[in-house]
């Protein structure tokens, strides 16, 4: 073989292989991987990368369908296979198949390998490089597929008998949830995240927005605190699959419930917008 | 239909769908997504779903592979033919399929689109919450999936002609590389960033830090700054792809050079035990 890919017991040429649509790495890059070369059909410090791999999926929860030594074994297998010894070896696993759900539920994962021609550079020559500083969680205004600490709050929240996760930043800053946006009413007003680098635009937000400006409800699209989250008045949670819900309750204390007739007000009118767009 | 799957042209149920292994989410994440809710076949706020779609794509320099009024024709002739009207109406463009390489080529995306039935809440029901502290950015240990950084930054290298990006945090220390760790040679010392939340614990690592011991070169693993890099006598970019490579050149100056012998010694150790290990 030239290239050869494995997938939970299927084998065949890499771009040959398929995978099912469902598998978590789709839509949220739900996995861990580890890699490293073979040489002359050796494969090099195969047992620390296993360690390695093993500790990532535990890390986060990932359920390894294989023991230790039947990934060895497999992987040389594999190797033997090759018209080449001198390869790449890779290898994930991602957790499970489903229609997509940010929770997870028990079950073994899907065991990935690749396999593709590779050589190791000796390191005579030098190489160039560039500098960029480490903005990657300074981008949540872009929705990636890199959803990871998503699906991890998600469960986190649904172990917790909660329905979502509010995060926030060093420093107390509420941003936004899990896969949601998060504002309070305090004092007559709708105070939310201004949409900077640190949350997603939502839509269901902006119509929360526009529903308040029609109800003339001041709005301020400015930065808030986590003790501003608990002494809200009330606490908004909003995304495009539920347009506008409130909370009762955050980390086990009682939340909101202090401006019910602002709150219904801008529900009904968030909802009946959704409801008369969607009429037939 | 109950559920529906779209891949690049082909349709299906959901759990029957199967998409190219090499498509670039299975590797890395590599895509953007966008999703809302319809009602009675009528899709909700779809042009601003649509629109973040497209900029969170352009933003990631993801090529689409439809335009915006085809894109909405095709996700409402799906909904019509659905069982129920419903719906969840998801999608999503990936980086195009090949084998695995963070850096990229030209070439349209690969579009997505999944249906499932579901119902927006009224929103009377009150929820529960969690809080955490989002820290997405400091799992750098976890060998995850969720890559689109490795790739922006790799494809930046790739762009300014270089082999690796060096990434550093605000105040400027400096953690490691897109797919590598980076060391520094000074004073006859080997300097490297300690295996805390915010590097991957390389396996090259650990073998260049092993041929360090064996040749007696003192070996301090602590944090360095981006001044202690372009001061450097030698820098090292390591990984298990390439074990042991040396830089000349960051962000256009000269770095480097000032102990060739010392390096020299450090890329023979670790390429000899790499070649002992895998000689028939």
């Amino acid at each position: 073989m030239k290239t050869l890919g494995y997938y939970n017991g299927k084998y065949g040429e890499l771009d040959e292989m398929t995978i099912p649509m469902n598998d978590r790495v789709s839509w949220f890059g739900d996995g861990v991987y580890d890699a490293g070369p073979s040489r002359n059909y050796e494969i090099f410090a195969i047992d620390e990368h296993i360690d390695r791999f093993f500790n990532s999926a535990g890390l986060l929860d990932i359920k390894m369908p294989v023991t230790k030594p039947e990934l060895k074994e497999l992987l040389q297998e594999m190797v033997n296979k090759m018209d080449t010894g001198n390869l790449f070896v890779y290898y994930q696993v991602t957790r499970g198949t489903g229609i997509r759900d940010h929770a997870y539920t028990e079950g073994p994962g899907n065991l990935w390998i690749m396999l593709k021609p590779a050589e190791i550079s000796d390191g005579t020559k030098p190489i160039k490089l560039i500098t960029r500083e480490d903005t990657r969680f300074f981008h949540c205004n872009i929705k990636t597929l890199n959803l990871i600490p998503s699906v991890v709050a998600t469960q986190k929240a649904k172990e917790a008998g909660c329905q979502e996760c509010v995060f926030y930043r060093p420093g107390g800053r509420v941003t936004e949830c899990a896969h949601s946006n998060v504002h309070i009413i305090k004092d007559g007003k709708l105070i939310t995240a201004p949409t900077d680098n640190l949350i997603l635009p939502g839509i269901a937000r902006a119509h929360i927005i526009k529903a308040c400006k029609k109800l003339e409800i001041p709005v301020s699209e400015t930065p808030y605190t986590l003790d501003d989250l608990f002494n809200a008045d009330e606490v908004i949670v909003s995304s495009s699959s539920n347009l506008c819900l409130h909370a009762n309750e955050i980390d086990g204390k009682p939340v909101g419930g202090k401006a019910p007739e602002l709150l219904e007000k801008i529900r009904v009118a968030v909802l009946d917008e959704f409801y008369k767009a969607t009429d037939k």
